[in-house]
């Protein structure tokens, strides 16, 4: 594990570098599982404003993240549609279904409205360090520079639901709450095999 | 009945003309309602993609559909918050549940596919008559070509759903089943009251 490695928005473990080269050989799966990863990311966000729909915040700045993850969805099918590879059926999401274990599901409406912003803020920030990977490590120039722009979007996007989150929760109780989340995820990534056919 | 208003998409039974005017009255209801109708047509053509991800036109062409849907959902809420208004919660929809009580359910893999395409086409027709009566009946000049804008738009969307359908089946078999769907649509509108907290 190298140094810089661990401070991508504050995960505290990288990705095996294994998984690049893994991915680098099953590109079709790869590119349908990033496909879907773009679509969940759009509907999570529009059920988040349909659940929310009185927080006028969180409405207007999760709208036009919808907009744009179903733009990052079609430029994904482009890119299969490319190299003449089909848009697969949706895989079970190992990584994310283990996230969600560990949402709080009863408490109060602002603990479970944290929890929520949280995880996608979670899945946005190791969404942009497997993007990283892909950008430094495949071994087509295009795609490098194709998987840089989406690590951009994004920590944008990761950059907001913290925010979102510090809006309507104290700070003192995100930063905790973030930690327990990010301490989570770390055992997460330990316990799943890096799978090429898998962005996560 | 004017004959004009009979064929609108070759709907069968025209709107009550009251229905504007309870809208019209009721224009923070019908805004949060359309702005739901919108989403829904949003996240349908994303199921429908999860649902056939190996029929490429299909995909091709509801792809664009979900980014445009979703551009209206934008552009009712800024007129909601432009009114200081709120985007409600999302209300039962009796029309489409309704429209729903009919589509086989069994049948084979075709039959599933042709009603889930002209459910669609469907709503489309009927929204597109809606949005007619509403730019044409509101008061408010920038509601009305607001509203016409909409009409267009969705008149648009109902020809690819049935273009889809004749694309899959045979047109024979589509032209058949859409008239058993444009009896049975008939029959939901006239059981319904017209209510002007509601798109449908």
């Amino acid at each position: 594990m190298q140094h810089d490695e661990k401070n991508i928005l504050g995960l505290h473990l990288p990705t095996d570098p294994r998984w690049v080269d893994l991915a680098q050989i099953s590109l079709e799966d790869i590119l349908t599982d990033h496909a879907y990863c773009e679509q969940k990311a759009a509907t999570s966000c529009i059920s988040l404003i349909q659940r929310y729909p009185h927080k006028k915040e969180l409405v207007n700045e999760l709208s036009p993240i919808v907009t744009e993850e179903w733009g990052h969805f079609r430029l994904v099918l482009q890119e299969l549609q490319k190299r003449n590879l089909q848009l697969g059926k949706q895989r079970k999401d190992e990584y994310v279904n283990k996230l969600l274990q560990f949402e709080i599901k009863g408490g109060n409406e602002e603990d479970r409205l944290l929890d929520k912003l949280l995880i996608c803020a979670l899945i946005e920030a190791r969404s942009c360090e497997r993007f990283k990977r892909l950008s430094e490590g495949l071994n087509d120039d295009y795609l490098k520079s194709f998987y840089r722009r989406f690590m951009e979007s994004e920590a944008g996007h990761y950059a907001t639901f913290i925010e979102l989150a510090e809006n309507y929760v104290d700070k003192e109780k995100v930063r905790k709450r973030w930690n327990e989340w990010l301490a989570y995820e770390a055992e997460i990534i330990q316990q799943l095999k890096p799978r090429g056919d898998r962005m996560h």
